[in-house]
């Protein structure tokens, strides 16, 4: 069949997109830019990120999974800033304009932006190897933000979810990894479907003194926030939230670099932390004390060792 | 040489961006988001676009004009909806983290930023076949955008600068057109560096009833504000501006489909038409009238003949 692009772009997209457009689009998908009203007092959060076939989804993931990955990727570093989830521009890069590939990939797409309550206000599809870049805005009341940088010696670490559940579901599928009772889907859906902390919001705005989301791995992560606030930490490997597989098979190394997880890492004044632990237990929010923020260095305590982690590795785009 | 990501990312990116941010810029690059106060009493345009090597650019095309371009066109959409610019994300995909490509991209890319007057605020790097993805915001005061929607039988249709002379440099590098001492480096430069009309910005507020960048050719974008606005038009040929050379060839298809000229094409009322020249003409700004809105068919005058331009084909991205 032969589609042309913008007709292509009307059916999967426009049509479904101006059916979400919420209050504050003035104008949405469709012309040569979209045009948005902020609220006012608040403070608008931007983020982009691309994904590339191969690279940040294996071959043959499916159209829907692409789709909805890209989105809450995205997503999720609106989550790491605590801010509240608005509208999303998109890109994709395509070898073809197939026609259930494009289906598939909207279905996925705004299965996402339905969850997550975000909607798509523009786009541009071009002919080329397959890659999504997906710009997700959010808003933040005035000065309410969490960046990397505010963490203190003394700051408790605190992680949300599990973590490393993402990496062994990749070592599944890339037959890395025998199949075993106590892995299987859940982690397959980690990897294809993570879900963006949207229900961290409130907790972060009010305790948090940094935060980010965990992409790169725990590991890499937390060495941002390290660096960013110019302090150091010590986390405890006996206590970080792993399924019980790699506590069992002492394979740590899937959480401390495996990424993908998406889960909040966020440092927070040690005095706020019984306070935090009990509004998050009501709140239905799963949070692990990982460490402490120390002056400097960076280090993991097993049992009685100390290791250092400061050339630990995480993962790296341009790492080979 | 080893850069990773990060360091990467600081050394071209990070360092050189904090110079340029604009007051409200609160966060800029190098965190999960950037994060952004809008002034009051705007509205914010956001556009995205990709341009992938060998498809948008032709291979062996200057890393500093890749750059150049990429966010010149995505500026082009901003000047289309008379914005002003303000902040922009790159998502940057290349094979390999070449130290020589980075610094010439970089040259580029803060050259166009200075002289566009817009902030890099985030980003992303990863590794795949060269491409380039840009978001860019702008402000415009509220409801004083320009759409595609707006123009009414009886408007007149006007065009800044040139058609075809990036088409022109397109055949020339591609050795598709012999060199010819009509054409030549300005046709090179206008597909290279490619000048969005930020100068347009006051006179579409004014007067303009609908507006377009031209990036897929003259027709294919007139015939978005028709369908926008549910209305024909007539050009004439020989009022197209264009160089001596198309019109002692007679070779208008590459005005006419050649795309990648980046003037904006508008709509306004014939009675302020005189005032709207007097202006343009008082601001240094070249504009012609083409032609006029219809209340349907879309034709060209070709001295007393009549061409029908409804399926003439302009540049689509997945036309093959």
């Amino acid at each position: 069949m032969s589609l042309d692009e913008f007709s292509l772009i009307r059916r999967y997209f426009s049509d479904r997109a101006s059916a979400s457009v919420n209050s504050n689009v003035i104008l949405g998908i469709g012309d040569d830019a979209a045009v948005i009203q902020p609220p006012p007092q608040v403070e608008l959060v931007s983020s982009i990120d691309t994904l590339v076939a191969g690279r940040h989804f294996p071959d043959h993931t499916a159209a829907s999974d692409i789709a909805y990955k890209s989105l809450a990727v995205n997503v999720s570093d609106l989550a790491a800033m605590a801010a509240e989830p608005a509208f999303f521009l998109l890109s994709l890069t395509m070898p073809a304009a197939s026609d259930k590939f494009l289906r598939d990939f909207a279905d996925g797409l705004f299965a996402a932006a339905s969850e997550f309550e975000i909607d798509l206000v523009g786009g541009d599809t071009c002919r080329g190897p397959l890659s999504i870049s997906i710009q997700a805005n959010g808003y933040v009341p005035a000065g309410r933000f969490v960046s990397r940088a505010g963490a203190r010696p003394g700051d408790l670490i605190m992680v949300s979810g599990q973590l490393g559940n993402a990496a062994l579901g990749l070592a599944l599928i890339q037959q890395r990894l025998e199949p075993d009772p106590g892995l299987g889907k859940p982690c397959i859906d980690a990897l294809n479907r993570p879900q963006p902390r949207l229900d961290m919001r409130n907790l972060l705005r009010q305790y948090a003194t940094a935060a980010i989301d965990v992409s790169d791995g725990l590991v890499g992560d937390l060495r941002h926030i390290l660096e960013q606030s110019g302090v150091g930490a010590r986390i405890d490997k006996q206590k970080l939230p792993v399924v019980d597989w790699i506590r069992q098979q002492d394979e740590y190394d899937y959480a401390l670099a495996g990424g993908d997880d998406y889960q909040i890492l966020f440092t927070l004044a040690a005095e706020n932390c019984d306070q935090a632990l009990e509004q998050a237990l009501a709140s239905g929010i799963d949070l692990t004390v990982i460490g402490e923020i120390t002056e400097s260095a960076f280090v993991m305590i097993d049992d009685d060792q100390q290791l250092d982690l400061s050339n630990y590795k995480g993962f790296d785009h341009f790492d080979t």
